[in-house]
């Protein structure tokens, strides 16, 4: 029988902000009987339990078995793993859904480790974050009003996309579908590449001998650029690297418009310098102001 | 006889966020007698009057020969022109300073156009702004606690470098003395540089046909580095060009870093790109907590 809302069973593996708070958020709209949480560390289980995200703890992948939907919300580099401790013990009509930050690196490995049963994973992205992680930081509204994109592929079940589409706009999110290699190129330049240049500015002031006095008399330009170089550095590794064709040739375009400012700058090109400087100043403005 | 606190008579030229700051900040604490403005827009100089900023306006840079202390606050394109403008009119006595965000330039300019009166010029830089410019964002507070760089040459009057530090202490500013070219490559580094990379990958993004669809996508990450983006053109061409060459060693440093990080991707490097990471991340996060 296809899996309908409300859904009976949800398993959560990785019960942190995003996990957390979709649980939350389906348990206030009604949407989900119990939901049981799966993790790597304990701590984080009962934590996730006491602040009443889920119901009971999964001592083992086995007992996940029984759940309508499972939702992967672990960092990007357990999502393999995950799969591959999961997918013996499915049910037939089990579906399996994501939220990691790329698409085809995690579709690929779903094709080889789900079997006949990849046709049931509907990969998925939330557009959501915020400050804080882990299971203290989960809110109930964190989705309302954010995008949601969904990339299922030629395979994927029709109606196992509905559920997850249905289960997202629970929350209040708004869900988009796409392709995968377009999502992942999408990302690539609006999340993956500013993220690479902001730790890539850091780390070159930050190894100086005069890094200290660099730091002194940083502002407030240089705090916003580089607030994102204080994210975890595991999980954008895995990122990266799970991104990594799109995110290379994003790489390769921004390093091909720094060479054109050097030019203009070598070359004293004052029009020239003014002209980039406009048109993004101009379109930062206009993103800034809608 | 020397110029000491309070001072009879201060002129401004550029009447904007930083002058009229300046002249506030100095009424509020008895430390001037008189402000007199000068730009080259009559509104703005109505404006700073009717603020309460400057109390006469000059017709003319004759008019500005009586004043005590010079305080260039235009952006930095003008400094050059007005320089050339006052020089004939200044008095035996009075001291020069500025506000720019480059050094060595303006100083190689100064004493082709100061002549003798080189000697009364003092190089300043405070390291403040706010999100809004113009005389009405002017506010008595916006030194205090702000470092204001002060980079007197070997050539520089012991007695004007001490009066324009007290000058600065007054509106309770930290005054700081670093040479020219120092403060240079720190502020290519810290500041002048991330705003290249935020032009750089917006103006790359605007240009795509995707361009639209990129920034429906882009969420607070991205909103956070390329808020500088945002920032005047002019005013960062004329930046770029006057610190072009410390800023080219900067653009070099972080192209090298980002080839780095693209040739670690290449081979799917994982511990080059945690390595890179972690260190940028552990850096900011230090300095954002201190």
């Amino acid at each position: 029988m296809p899996v309908s809302l409300p859904i009976r069973r949800l398993a959560v593996v990785g019960t942190g902000l995003i996990g957390g708070s979709l649980a939350l958020a389906l348990k206030q709209a009604g949407e989900v009987g119990e939901v049981v949480g799966l993790g790597r560390r304990r701590a984080t289980l009962e934590q996730a339990r006491s602040h009443g995200l889920i119901d009971v703890i999964a001592e083992s992948p086995a007992q996940i078995g029984g759940a309508d939907v499972v939702m992967l919300a672990t960092p990007m580099g357990q999502m393999q793993g995950v799969l591959r401790e999961i997918a013996p013990h499915l049910g037939e009509n089990t579906i399996i859904t994501d939220a990691g930050s790329t698409k085809c690196d995690l579709i690929a490995a779903a094709r080889e480790l789900l079997g006949a049963r990849f046709s049931r994973f509907v990969p998925g992205h939330p557009i959501a974050g915020a400050e804080s992680n882990g299971p203290q930081a989960a809110r109930a509204d964190l989705f309302i009003g954010r995008n949601v994109v969904l990339c299922p592929t030629a395979e994927t079940d029709a109606a196992a996309a509905e559920t997850v589409t249905a289960l997202w706009q629970a929350t209040g999110a708004q869900v988009v579908r796409m392709d995968a290699a377009h999502h992942d190129r999408i990302f690539a330049a609006v999340s993956h590449l500013p993220h690479l240049a902001a730790f890539a500015l850091v780390d070159d002031l930050a190894a100086r001998p005069e890094a200290e006095e660099f730091f002194r008399y940083a502002a407030s330009g240089f705090r916003d650029f580089t607030r994102i170089a204080g994210s975890n550095p595991e999980m954008w590794r895995d990122i990266a690297l799970a991104n990594r064709e799109a995110l290379l040739a994003e790489l390769s375009a921004y390093m091909n418009k720094l060479g054109e400012i050097a030019a203009a700058l070598e070359t004293s090109d004052a029009a020239a310098l003014e002209r980039i400087f406009s048109r993004a100043s101009l379109a930062r403005r206009k993103w800034g102001n809608e």
